[in-house]
């Protein structure tokens, strides 16, 4: 309950507030930065001035305006020269992409890898040499200002440990500091679930733009959710909310890799559907892809299988309707295919189960970033920090590199 | 995205932070205050002085300390003088309290009510008679600074319209401003959702104190869900968030109020508890609890009905764990007494069905503040304007008063 704030806390805050803005919304007058803070153009002019000197934003005429008077400068995000490398560790690839202030995506990489077991040494090994390729090829002034990954199961977001990974078999894995070691680059990597912050990336840059209440699930072998509530990722004690994938919807469903049955992402998941379409090819986006394909041809096993598997996702997003009332509910990764193959049984359970209140004003969509959005997210969550304290992290970090 | 305050801001926010500390915590030495708000010691005594002027607050020397030095004064909230009415509108029971600032019940009376469609009408002259009664019986300096209720369904806070009573039959009555109009107090009367009301009740003074990310559930025909997250109680995009009564967890269940089949509420509720053990008394509290005691006498038919009951609590449970990862689910109402007497099954399905890293955290407990819950968050909602901005709160209910 403090309320009293230093000058210069008050400061660092609105360094803060102002490249977040830049970093979000791209190029911006200072004109329009002066009105969006509340802040008077003197204020705006000696924060920009700390920024520029720092090389996290340049100053810039704007092109022709066509109106009388003196222009407003142009504050652009330092693009080029400052960025972070984002990480992606799904069930079945790795990803990596150097992504610039303002969200730029410079590089992008990615492998696919087997299903299974992935043994930690050698996906941190790989990572950590993709992560290096990239850092090589980008220019010799550019700094990078933060790591971040995104990791499909339960991560301790303050020292990095994923917690349960049961789509990979791994089981408190010390995952952010080994990285972090064999990166060896004076960052400590940051690592975060990857629904959430597919979730984060949506609001961010996607389909939830400027949302406050909005739920991304994630499709891959299972079903993860990123949940936003009041503008603030749910996290829990822990930080571990949102494994909405373990919902049981069904009691006497099929077993689950958690060890429970009938959780929502055995019923409505692509394993679920790979077997409620009786398939028995490798699971994975090709599988998917494959039955949607059927059911568009006419097939009736494939339509059968994505009906039933529409109705049990329907039961998942009615569910999380009635208990969060969110104003959207995102559907990313593989589960994107899926629900738009089966689209009217979700929204008929919804319609069913909804309550009133809460379904009446309820959008469902499909992600806007597609495959990228949990990397991207991996990128915001990499800016963390000189989000929060641009100058002296960027000074930290350019001290450690002399 | 502001930063900047002025300092009469400032000065506004010090008074409402101290004031909650003394309406929360009690007789509180100044020294403690200063202490706790990290202010010195002159601004709290000017805070302080505003406060007892406004009649908000007293301070007292303490009682004998056995310690050398001049001691520090203590600030006690004004609680006779300073009060609110909490009005509680159950299924089967209309209560009323006077609470004084501080958290004292100083007055409280209930009604029973037959099951069934309430009226709204006779709901509204029924509480407006009751909070009269009160407020007659206070002292004659007394000032009433809010009145609040909790309503047993879903709620639109802004205007307090009941969107949906399920179990009293009301869609879109608009409670809040008919109460306003009867009760005639120059005091707009805050409506908001039991659960939701029970939840704050029980993290502001109940089992739950302090704790950030707790779900409160209130069994009463239905179960309602209160749940704070990140010390925020959840809302969502309406404010209907918490409806997790409506969670289906057996799509092949028992018909539920609202429509659907096999919510939570049907099956784990009293009503699922009633049909379950073949009973055919009027559902309410004193049927669940002739089940609870005739499985006691060793009844196998309420131990099974028990038994049942306690496995689909379960269910719901450890999905909000999985959902949630909340340190604490806080059982009230009737569900108190249902959770007592199948614990061993609700725990059973948490070990089973929860994912290790969040249910190895979470505690389990009934409800402190007993049927009284939902009241007391009525009272604490009441007192939201006074404990926002206390001089000017208590300046304009004075001069209404003229």
């Amino acid at each position: 309950m403090r309320a009293a704030s230093s000058p210069e806390e008050i400061r660092k805050s609105n360094l803060a507030v102002l490249l977040r803005h830049v970093h979000r919304d791209g190029p911006v007058s200072r004109a329009t930065l002066a009105e969006r803070m509340g802040l008077n153009r003197s204020t705006i002019l000696a924060l920009t001035a700390d920024l520029a000197a720092a090389g996290l934003i340049r100053e810039e005429l704007p092109g022709q305006t066509g109106r009388a008077g003196r222009p407003s400068l142009v504050v652009r995000p330092e693009s080029d020269r400052i960025y972070v490398v984002a990480l992606d560790v799904g069930a079945d690839r790795l990803a990596a992409a150097r992504v610039g202030l303002g969200g730029s995506v410079l590089d992008q990489i990615e492998t696919d890898r087997p299903r299974g077991t992935f043994d930690p040494d050698d996906v941190i090994s790989t990572l950590a040499a993709m992560a290096r390729g990239m850092i090589d090829k980008a220019a010799r002034d550019g700094v990078c200002v933060g790591v971040g990954v995104a990791f499909c199961g339960m991560v301790r977001e303050e020292d990095g440990v994923v917690r349960y990974g049961p789509n990979i078999g791994w089981v408190d894995v010390p995952f952010g500091a080994s990285l972090t070691r064999e990166l060896d680059l004076d960052l400590r990597v940051a690592v975060g679930n990857n629904a959430n912050l597919g979730a984060l990336a949506e609001r961010e840059r996607g389909v939830g733009a400027g949302l406050s209440d909005l739920i991304y699930l994630h499709g891959d072998v299972g079903i993860g959710g990123g949940i936003i509530m009041g503008g603030q990722l749910l996290g829990g004690e822990g930080g571990y909310a949102g494994e909405v994938g373990h919902m049981i919807v069904n009691r006497d469903g099929r077993a689950c890799a958690c060890g429970s049955r009938g959780c929502l992402e055995a019923e409505a998941g692509e394993l679920g559907l790979i077997a409620a379409a009786g398939r028995t090819d490798p699971a994975g986006r090709a599988a998917v892809e494959a039955i949607v394909e059927a059911a568009a041809r006419g097939d009736s096993t494939a339509r059968d299988a994505l009906h039933q598997v529409g109705d049990w996702l329907g039961y998942g997003v009615a569910n999380l309707v009635n208990i969060f009332n969110p104003s959207m509910v995102v559907f990313g990764g593989v589960l994107r295919e899926i629900y738009l193959a089966s689209a009217a049984q979700v929204r008929s359970r919804v319609a069913v189960d909804g309550l009133l209140a809460v379904r009446e004003r309820v959008k469902l969509r499909t992600s806007a970033l597609g495959g990228d959005a949990t990397l991207i997210g991996a990128a915001e969550l990499a800016f963390t920090d000189v989000l929060t304290d641009p100058v002296q992290t960027l000074a930290r970090i350019s001290a450690g590199r002399r």
